[in-house]
C-alpha cells in the first residue's frame, strides 16, 4: 500500500511504502528567515512529517540538502547540528542549486525508515 | 535479485530490486522540444519503463525534477499536471542544474513501488 | 535496525537498513586530483563502504553524480567506465552543481542492495 501524508495541491509532504518514508522537498514556511532560520523551520516540518508517518529523525536514512548559495553551508549546519541526534546520523549530501522560489535559501529532502508498528511498516509484505 | 531494464551502453533505464524500481535520469528523446514538450516526452518514457517493471505512475514514491533553467518550472508543471494521477501523487523536489547535454531542458529521476506480482516485487525476500 | 558505517563527526559514510545501503555523498580524499582522478578515488571509497556493508558494486541500484563543472563529464565517465561491472550497471543521473568545498570536482551518492546474508539484509522484517 502506498500512503500519502500531508497532501497539498501538487504533491504530498511524504509518501510511505514498504517500510520507507519518502519526503518531498521541504522548504521554510517563513521564507523571510535567513538560511539558518529556514533550516530550523524545515527541520521542524520534517519532525512533524516523520511523526505523522510513525517514524522520527533517529530513523532517517538519507538526506539531501540543497542550498541556493553554498556559502550558507555553515549556517545550515548550525541548525542541523543543534537538531541532529548524534547517535543516529543519516547519510547526507549537500549541493548548491537554484530553487523554484528565489526566496527559498534551503530545500531538504529525505528518506526514513518507518517506525516499528507504523502504518507503512508492514507494507513490504503486501507489495 | 537485481533486475535491469532497458539497458543502454552506460546505464539501464531502470533497476528493480526488493519491491522498488529505481529509474535512471530520463531525458527527452526529442531535445528540440521546449521544456513542456521535453517533460511530456520524458513522462511517456517513464510510463513505458514503469509498465515494463510491472509498476505504473500511481505507484511512484519520489521524483526529482532537474531543470536547466528554473524559469521553466511552470512549463514543466503544465505537462506534469496533465499527466499526474491526482489520487496518487508522489513526493517531489525540483531544482535547477546544468545537464550533460545543453539541449536537455529537463531531466527526471524517480523511485516507484513495483507492482503487486511484478517481477521485482518478491525480490526482497531473496536479498 | 538502522546501521551506521564509517561514522564521521557530522555524518556516517553509509546507513544500512531493510536490505538497502544508503551512501552519503562521497568526495575524493585527495582533492588535488583532476575530475578523473577524484572519480577513481571516490569509486575506491564506494567499493570499501559497500564491502563493509556486505554489498558490492554489482549490487548498486541508483547513483547520482554531481560535477562542479559538467564539462568534466567525459573525464568522470573514463574513470566510471573502467570501474563499472558491465553486467551490473546501476541507474544513474549526472548533474552540475557547486559543492561545499570548491576543490571538490565530483561528489557521488548511491543506494545499493545489501548482500545476501549481510548485516542489514534481514532488517526489513524487523521494521
Amino acid at each position: 500500500m502506498v500512503q500519502r501524508l500531508a497532501e497539498e495541491q501538487r504533491l504530498p509532504g511524504a509518501v510511505a511504502h514498504g517500510g520507507l518514508v519518502w519526503l518531498a522537498g521541504q522548504v521554510a514556511d517563513d521564507a523571510g528567515l535567513d538560511a539558518e532560520g529556514q533550516t530550523a523551520d524545515i527541520l521542524r516540518q520534517i519532525d512533524a512529517l516523520l511523526a505523522e508517518a510513525g517514524s522520527g529523525k533517529a530513523r532517517l536514512l538519507s538526506v539531501t540538502v540543497v542550498l541556493a548559495d553554498i556559502a550558507d553551508a555553515p549556517a545550515m549546519n548550525r541548525a542541523w547540528d543543534r537538531w541532529l541526534d548524534p547517535a543516529a546520523k543519516p547519510a547526507r549530501m549537500t549541493i548548491q542549486a537554484p530553487l523554484v522560489d528565489p526566496s527559498w535559501r534551503v530545500e531538504i529532502t529525505a528518506v526514513a525508515a518507518a517506525g516499528v508498528g507504523a502504518a507503512g511498516a508492514g507494507a513490504a509484505s503486501r507489495g
